[in-house]
């Protein structure tokens, strides 16, 4: 796919940390180019560059920075809305987007579990995309990607499900303080300890995978029907989830298939050629001590997910660790991979 | 118990970080008293404030840092040596002191799976003690205590398994830096990071704590039945050792029975007011975000166990997080307990 | 001085940062009872343990967290209120206790640079105390304490300034996060970083010296005359102020002079045996890599500064550090020990 | 400057953090090639991919992790070593180097203060590098990089010594734990801690920037006049060393005289494009607290040296902060610039 013109889009949210990233991500990309910043009213009317706390490590494209910042409402000039809005607001304000005619692109909760929204990752479930034609928005649409500890596992389950079925899957996380948002987690709660509650986050875990690895059978998704356990820790990391994964298995398979099928997975985004989307989804990594985050988050730009640690359990067939990148394969970089599969796939046209 | 005059008491590996710890918990000790420093040869005849890198928020005491380093020999002026020996020096250096007729208190693994040597935590398996007649050691004798993950974990389980029996556990560790010795983890491997991996910890704490709910049956013990799974990661966390538990119970029990069996726990140590017992071994928090490492290590002198966020699985009973102070009751604070309780019962007269 | 009923007090902003630390140090104070504590509106009708959010690595007295919070009016039951208050709310709140009779105990910046205010550390400036006298509230009183990155500063240039007169100061902090208060910084922000810039931080540094280290002439404070260039750095520490200093004396002192000085330095707490006093106000070290904030910021119950690494200084005289506990020895300790001061004074009476 | 074929290189001391951060800038280097790695003894004549405990948060190639390590001996079939050994190992193998014909860039101290070595950064005293000439090895030369700390503030001095001369220079150092080498300093060290020394640094500091901002007169370099006072702290960073510093100027300046002197800054790697060449040396930022570590050390890929918080002293005339790169600018990649200068001048011809 080539592009003739760049697809103008907004960013709702443009200046919490998720929106940040957007406009870090969206910078310079091939197919669109931001034309709106959307935040609070309080932002409203003045320069981005003067309302944004930036933290990012790279500095603020000055054509993004003059931008003036715009309320989150109706009336943007773009085609996409990328939605990096707080779950307390992000609802109703995407439904209004969605019946105007805009095509939403959320980050957010709220429409997650809706019968005719997919909870979408390109690499995982690209089917389930066509589950929009029921949605009834007058004109718009809203497709959503998952919850930011849940999509990097999705990532990784989904070749073993393909190939071994899955029947219950254990996992403890240790998230990224940029999960939190900014400012988020306290540096005096965050130094020298781990907190061992995110809330929200188990039940979240418990369930999006089940919607994710379903079966669309053109009318409706039928959930997964295996269990999932989670438990939720948030340490001292700036950018990374580490899941510790546990896993029955439906069928048996020794550790070299599960590593082959982890490794040779691909998908929709590396056939179609999604500029976001990582050459290899799954990486394996041999290494006792890995998948690290400072060492691995930002593999393949962060869109890639690392495994490593596939050994024998005790109680489940196997044990493993998972790595992604929680504000890039978890938030924005996913959201992108989505719009930009709406845009392969002819949603956009 | 009171003390007519005090125990003299060797430290073997001084210098290293659970010998540092040794020394802090010792200095001021009801009952025993610092007489021999002892550590690597080329430590020896040289002044302690000279040789040891002291890394601890505490001042070395005038009178231990006076001490002469001594060579881990018998010869040792004492009755008591208390072991922090690294493993691959620990094993032969123990039995030459047991066989001088020394009572070796240890920290170290090499003997832990001994037959006829206790495993020993006091609050959890004060009978093993008695074991110790079966060794065949010349005048001296052999204890251990636990690696400092299994410890604090054992504790908690200990009422349940009483209670209730355990079926199966699976538990996932955030391990502090501290146990990992000095100088340890590089800082460029800790900041920003964790490491998913600690090398022959996953296989010690799915061994150990059968032995210690283990039946002493006065011939041999007779470790538990149940299974067990260990992840173990490596947290950017100086002290305290975090654990994610599931645990399947043998007999049902509702979740206010198990935090009644668990506060209302008392054993051997508490019975006989051992000086570093904790008045009760096991806390419940019921804070959503309770037990964090920076917050709780210390309880009780960090000899107490922090429990919380007990709450239904949907793959196992109940899962809930431990945390304990890994060079206190995980290691030093451990170790002199078990003497004090060798003490408290005639074993050294 | 012995005590037959404790002295009854509150605290204003009781569950902030350091209203923390003031319970915490008040608990079980020998001469003071906590009898009040005060917080926002919000907070007032409440038990304090359901409003605040406790973060230190003690826990809340039982007795202390069942006391109903009240607002930050007179009408409070007690004798002394100890202002942890911001200096947004403290300036107005404090005279209107003062005016209603309260000897306030302020740690707030806002009546620091009154006339007839001491800005009293009793180690440095316990004469200056009798200004209260010039004071006009209708019966009460108003004390402050300085900054927290002033007060170990002046405690270690006291003796000095004594001995050999100072005549210019260069000083470059690295402060801890907690000196921002709870949550302050966001760990996004202080985590695999330095933030070169306090707000207010360095006006203050260059200024509060010189009122302390003033001579009172019975009428007024007259300030020290030397030059002080502050620049202030908020380091990832949790506690402990750490400070590169270089001095220019007025008068020649060698190395071994100026460590007698600071090392014997006593002042009217170390005479009267105030509570809060440490034995000995400044201790030095002479590691090489002496003060470290995380080994020396507790050194006598955190109310000891620390001073290491006096040398030749090629454009000074000499260089040093100083180390500091923030939130004790430069705010609830330095307030409570002003406190105790007026007690012993008999201006309590 | 094109090249038909790259200049084949060696990297000394390949497998330590300075090594390491030599192989990534070096692979896809435009003009230089690796083609021997060198390590200690014991790592020789194994893959380099075994032998190194890769760090960094970038994979190694695949094509250098395959290279079978050699000694550091002559024999390496290269033109360039670039050498990242340690100062007890560098000045002897270096200068074997040079007599065996070989272009030696050092990144250790050994010959730095050296008559005939210059201590090069090629945006500050590129004229020094005639110096070589002097050499009196058999076929090969030396050049020198300076110290982590002082590379920075030597670029940033360098504008303000032209525009308006330099008089005194106090500067006090916040210094990132990378420029330890790996695994260098203990995260038990380094977590909520500042170290305030680092051994020998501040003596490179109060030297090394007089002999790059000296004058070469054909013959030698005649050192510049100024008077430097260092105070060296090591803080929990992981890169980027941040440097507050104090100046008096022999000539009147304005604020905004010396941001434009700064930001105008070009010298010869800008003028002959090098390929590892900052467009722009020294970047200002006027935000109240810049530069942070975390948020600026990459600024133009870690070349840049970026400055702030410029203000009126109460001592000097002027204070400001500096940030730069301590393993790129102020290591490996102010090396390769080094030779890319060397180069682009025809000394590799």
């Amino acid at each position: 796919m080539t592009v003739d013109k760049k697809i103008p889009v907004g960013i709702l949210g443009a200046t919490g940390s998720v929106g940040q990233k957007f406009v870090e991500l969206l910078t310079d990309h091939p197919w669109f180019e931001i034309t709106e910043l959307a935040a609070s009213e309080k932002s409203a009317g003045r320069k981005y560059d003067d309302v944004v706390n930036w933290f990012l490590p790279s500095r603020i494209p000055a054509s993004i920075g003059a931008l003036s910042v715009k309320e989150c409402r109706p009336g943007l000039n773009c085609k996409i809305v990328f939605s990096a809005l707080d779950a307390n607001a992000a609802g109703e304000i995407e439904t209004e987007f969605a019946n105007a005619g805009y095509v939403v692109v959320s980050n957010a909760k709220n429409h997650r579990y809706d019968k005719d929204v997919p909870l979408l990752i390109p690499d995982v479930n690209p089917d389930h995309l066509d589950i929009i034609k029921q949605q009834k928005f007058s004109g718009g649409m809203i497709i959503t990607n998952p919850n930011c500890s849940t999509t990097g596992l999705a990532v990784a389950l989904k070749p073993l499900h393909d190939a071994f079925g899955i029947e219950a899957l254990n996992v403890v996380t240790m998230q990224a303080l940029s999960g939190a948002g900014y400012p988020g987690v306290s540096s005096l709660d965050a130094m020298d300890n781990v907190i061992p509650f995110i809330k929200g986050e188990e039940e979240k875990m418990e369930l999006e995978p089940l919607k994710i690895l379903g079966a669309f059978n053109g009318t409706e998704i039928i959930n997964a029907d295996f269990k999932i356990s989670a438990s939720c820790n948030r340490v001292s990391v700036i950018d990374g989830h580490l899941e510790s994964v546990s896993i029955k298995l439906k069928n048996p398979a020794t550790e070299s298939e599960i590593i082959d099928v982890l490794i040779n997975y691909k998908s929709e985004p590396q056939r179609l050629k999604l500029p976001s989307a990582p050459l290899q989804p799954v990486h394996y990594f041999y290494e006792d001590d890995m998948p690290q985050p400072r060492l691995l988050r930002n593999l393949e730009s962060g869109m890639a997910v690392s495994v490593g640690r596939l050994r024998k359990c005790n109680l489940f067939d196997y044990k493993f660790s998972v790595l992604s990148h929680n504000t890039i394969r978890g938030a924005a970089g996913g959201a992108i991979l989505n719009a930009e599969l709406l845009a392969a796939k002819g949603y956009l046209d």
